[in-house]
């Protein structure tokens, strides 16, 4: 072949596109019962959108785009975020509040392709604007659980792990790390996984903490501590530490997700701009990356020069997702749209109405049919017809013209009777 | 404002999108029940893909697509015609013929944003391979027809224009163009109405026509003929010239859509690629670009590497359309997901029980909401309730924990009644 998809992009066949809509429609079904409204935006943005909310660091994963004559830069959406904030901070004042938003973007980075990452992804947004408090953000991980039940997953497949900046830098403050040097503690903690345990240990000696508090902080972060249960964390923290914990804890409670959460203070999320509640939604083997990432970000809109409005919200990518359902056995069978009526002339004479009756048929809503091969062989024309899965056979036939009959055979039943032009498209419904 | 959309992009807040997705479920559900499967591709393609389909001049309009380490050059897509081209020559062989697929990709393209044309845009994509007869030529531009006939529109607005390369072709070359000058014959016609007509006669006596037979040629070129009246076409241009369009035009009335269509020699689309049909859809007084435009391409699957495979499509974009439809008052009020419950306590012992029973009722697949307000005034939030479209407000009272019932309202009859909460989504539905 001549040319192939650009490698880490996917073409998607009739298939791909059925499980592709399939879950759109499970993403668009439970945000709109959780009172989300859609909302998109350009494919492309002003580089420097990008760069405001997530530094220079993201421009490297960012592909490019420019016009021929080189005019201005713009980057390939790598996340929707910074679209949603500049969309809200333009009209902050005119929009009812509170600000329920969903999107289902594509997104485009330019990383390597591996298991799990794409260069070309989809990705659901869910995100509420103006309000803020504890209940809000259980109802946005509310949305993301009602997300995940919807398409089978359990409790024993996956968890929501919660944490709360607020809680972690209250910790890492009482063991010693001086303000200044708390976003380097966070990053560093979001690093964990890619470095070695000496490297570790030996960075967070450098951020002010001694090898005995290292350890007991990293004790507290290896262990998770269940919703509804937050004296265990309480004891092993202290209780001011976990005020912003204790009240989540109830509104989870409240939502009836406990059993789908768990707080693991390992959880900071890279992004520098989440401000509270933060969460990851993992397989529970911990054997792929994260399913959904979210938090609070209460200072993104004031940065796109919109006024104060806090936020929480999350995305959740299709390709992590997909393995794990694929995984669990829970892919639904491909689904296609289900073809009403197949039609076909049974005799030679009757050839020239058949694409009048397709195209009056399909204009009354109905899917119709018809064989695009020569023959008037009613036996093969009915095979055809079976394996399309058509619900009826409309067969025409030589007198059809004069007394307005056509036949119409039942596929599944194998009953078979005439009926009039006039009542056909009823007949079909 | 620190940041804006992107110069000829757009913001799609929730009424755009509604518009947007009503819409794109119109472009589905007729390309479904003409029996049409979905497809999808990568945003972005390798941009000698765009040059072999339509050469050097496509890449002018392309928005180059680079990684910052500027590895290999992309192009975002500036159609989807070469990514199914694509797709179907790596599966020739193995994908079931006909093949018959839709699409609606946003597409980019770096030209001067200005009234019908912006820089991102819809556009809904037929195509139909493997076939090459009249019958599915008039099956495609059916399936158009189907679409505006299914957002209102009527053959007093719009008009089909067909033309046929071949006929063009034959008429031409009776009137003394020469074989290796009919590209630049077809180039000249296309470009027209961007000409004087001086220069226009110019051009055509240079590629060998003397000033009568451009006069003569002219004339048959502004003048419509309709379908099923092919007789008229016939004397003026002379029988063997138009035996192809005289197939099409028994298919065209087969299908029932003459009164839609009629026959334009003028329309010879600027692509170098169509091989036979070639039409396009305008809006009736000629106002705006054309809302739809397609045709027969047989050569380009080979192109692409793949088989020699007829094929036969049209691409109709969202915002030519959506001028016409607005023009003519077709546009549909915003459209909105129904709430079927408006969840509130009406004493603040109640309170605890609402985000649980709203969390309950939409995992039942109910559209549920609750108020973000902090007041039990029963007046007010039923207020609310209907300001926000409801069927039912939800009434939690005080004594709702112990016995298990709540206040269901509906907001249409002002019927109120108490419901346990065992029934209550049966209720509501």
């Amino acid at each position: 072949m001549k040319f192939q998809a650009p490698k880490g992009t996917r073409d998607y066949y009739p298939a791909e596109m059925a499980w592709r809509r399939y879950l759109e429609a499970a993403w668009r079904r439970v945000s709109l019962r959780n009172g989300f409204e859609e909302v998109e935006g350009p494919i492309f943005e002003d580089i420097e959108l990008y760069k405001v909310k997530s530094g220079d660091e993201i421009v490297s994963q960012v592909f490019h785009v420019t016009r021929q004559d080189g005019e201005s830069t713009f980057g390939l959406r790598p996340e929707f975020t910074p679209t949603l904030a500049r969309m809200v901070a333009a009209k902050a004042n005119a929009l009812p509040k509170p600000i329920k938003w969903f999107c289902m973007p594509n997104l485009c980075r330019g990383e390597r392709p591996q298991r799990g990452r794409l260069r070309e992804f989809l990705q659901w947004n869910i995100d509420l604007l103006g309000l803020d408090s504890p209940a809000v953000d259980a109802e946005v991980i509310f949305t993301c659980v009602d997300l995940l039940r919807e398409l089978g997953l359990t409790p024993e497949h996956v968890k929501v792990k919660v944490s709360h900046r607020e809680t972690v830098r209250t910790i890492l403050a009482k063991l010693g790390v001086p303000g200044d040097r708390m976003i380097d503690a966070f990053n560093l903690l979001d690093r964990q996984a890619k470095m070695e345990a000496e490297a570790y240990t030996k960075a967070w000696v450098e951020l002010g903490l001694d090898s005995h508090k290292v350890e007991r902080f990293d004790q507290m972060c290896r262990r998770t501590y269940r919703v509804g249960d937050v004296a265990h964390l309480e004891r092993s923290i202290g209780g001011e530490a976990i005020a912003d914990l204790e009240a989540l804890d109830k509104q989870l409670s409240a939502f009836g997700i406990a059993e789908w959460c768990e707080y693991d203070l390992g959880i900071v999320r890279g992004l520098a701009y989440y401000t509270g509640t933060v969460f990851e939604v993992h397989e529970i083997s911990g054997a792929e990356r994260a399913i959904a990432g979210g938090g609070r970000y209460d200072k993104l809109i004031e940065l796109m020069g919109g006024p104060a409005m806090p936020a929480v919200g999350f995305g959740m990518g299709d390709v992590v997702l997909s393995l794990v359902l694929g995984d669990k056995g829970l892919l639904p069978e491909s689904v296609t749209d289900p073809v009403d009526a197949f039609v076909f002339a049974a005799e030679e004479s009757a050839r020239p109405m058949v694409s009048g009756l397709v195209a009056e048929l399909r204009s009354a809503g109905l899917h119709a049919r018809m064989t695009y091969k020569t023959t008037t062989n009613v036996g093969k024309l009915l095979k055809e017809a079976a394996q399309q899965d058509a619900r009826f056979a409309v067969i025409v036939e030589g007198d059809s013209q004069d007394n307005g009959k056509v036949s119409v055979k039942d596929l599944a039943s194998g009953d078979q009777s005439r009926v009039s032009l006039d009542d056909l498209p009823e007949r079909l419904r």
